[in-house]
């Protein structure tokens, strides 16, 4: 459905000659989204899928990852330089595809980048908000997200009624997807531990508030058990990106699929093998870019 | 034994007017020790232990940790930057308290140190040796540890004889140690599945080769036997600190105990809560540090 609706959105703005001047010039210039690392390319997976003709460019810091143990101070100061990084590239539109970066630097992105900028926490926020019956909605994430207490700000904002949150943070999450193990006995042994408390809350709506943690879905679905419902962010953060791309006239009128570039401040090999598997689709190259000079 | 004979030294050094040129001038200076982050603070305690008179300056890069995962250049160029931060601390030494970047940044270290620099893999190999007796020795590390293949090198060096060497990469282990798991049924399982090769291979000694890795030490001799011994650098690497010390004369005349200073990359207050469990004792201040600008 959203598909059909990109492709008509597509054509009359390429066909309707009258309003061709209101296309943004920029239109076909890339989104770029950048992450500390991996996770994040689980969140350009699904902007890839719901808009195939989109230029991107992704920047992982794997370099500097994992920004969820890191203070605030860092991680502004790690998003200003993923950011400029970005701008240099010519993007149109930032995306901050990590919920901690998100939870912490979006204002210090906004302030900088001159382009609209996405975050990752509104959208599975209000998806969350959307679909809970008992309004007792979970959310997991790292430890920088969980207390920054952004995503209850967000779920709060979003809903007009009283809610019951239930946040945990789960540190070893991250390490678990890294080494490949997204469903094994350790794993529910490990999310048996961290799910606890938000089974014993009564939740039916649980946030994946980290962008690893859908690879360890399965798992993790097994331990909540089949009435709670996990909202994957990725999939309503590109719904986002693609009405917020429509709304500024900025969508890629070109009929071909986009091109895709990948840059990181760690090793390229490295990034391009395990990349692969989270895009769940082969990264051709990647370049790698000293950070710290941005 | 050791502490007895460091004490007759440094009075021979302080009492002994005739050799007293000998001293080198230098030797008030402080041990200058970096890691990764927390990890190397199991290396500092030992330290410590052993050498009670001496003034230590300590840097984690918590900001960037963790090296284990991170490109050989990653880690040159952080080590090189750590470097640079201690001596500008004025340190008599230098101390890489972090195995990765000992087995990918040793040389580099030393091409600019210009003191004496001590690397924790080949203290822990020559015990490793020294202990054998059926030669068939276990090492167990970061990935960018296990890969580079320095554990299997130093051992060969220390040891006159053929041996079996079996290496195993447990990457789960420091977000474990991190996240204050130390001997639990979850560490137990995640070491069953990594160690279960080196039980095979029938290892009568394990390296621990990461710094984090000593405190999971009861959990990882509970899965190996009581008749494999573990091998933890931090206390060969103190001695070793010593003996270069004493070699130099660079030991620390002082009577009272040393100073110990901290800096770390990201927030100084949560190195501050973290690393005290680590160190064993209060760290009373941290200093921020902006590596990147060395």
């Amino acid at each position: 459905m959203t598909d059909f609706l990109l492709k008509r959105d597509i054509e009359n703005e390429t066909v309707d000659t009258e309003s061709a001047e209101k296309i943004n010039p920029l239109a076909d210039k890339a989104i770029g989204v950048f992450d500390s690392g991996l996770g994040g390319l689980t969140v350009l997976k699904e902007i890839i899928k719901l808009l195939p003709n989109e230029n991107t460019v992704y920047f992982g810091d794997s370099g500097r990852t994992p920004y969820g143990s890191k203070s605030a101070d860092t991680v502004r100061r790690f998003s200003r330089q993923n950011t400029r990084f970005l701008l240099e590239q010519g993007v149109k539109m930032i995306v901050i595809a990590c919920n901690t970066a998100s939870a912490q630097a979006y204002n210090e992105v906004r302030q900088i980048a001159g382009v609209p900028v996405i975050e990752v926490i509104t959208p599975g926020a209000q998806a969350a908000v959307a679909k809970t019956t008992n309004r007792r909605i979970g959310v997991i994430g790292t430890r920088g997200t969980v207390q920054s207490g952004v995503y209850a700000q967000a779920l709060a904002r979003s809903s007009g009624r009283q809610l019951h949150i239930s946040q945990q943070a789960c540190p070893l999450f991250v390490g678990l997807a890294e080494e490949g193990w997204w469903n094994n006995d350790i794993v529910k042994s490990v999310a048996g531990v961290y799910l606890e408390p938000l089974i014993k809350d009564n939740i039916d709506t649980l946030v994946l508030g980290c962008t690893h943690y859908p690879l360890l879905a399965e798992a993790i679905g097994q331990v909540m058990g089949p009435e709670v419902e996990l909202i994957n962010a990725g999939h309503f953060v590109a719904e986002q990106v693609m009405q917020q791309l429509r709304r500024d006239k900025l969508l890629n009128a070109q009929k071909q699929l986009g091109w895709h570039q990948y840059f990181t401040s760690d090793s390229a090999s490295h990034f391009q093998q395990l990349g692969s598997s989270f895009l769940e689709q082969r990264i051709q190259a990647a370049g790698h870019i000293e950070i710290e000079n941005y």
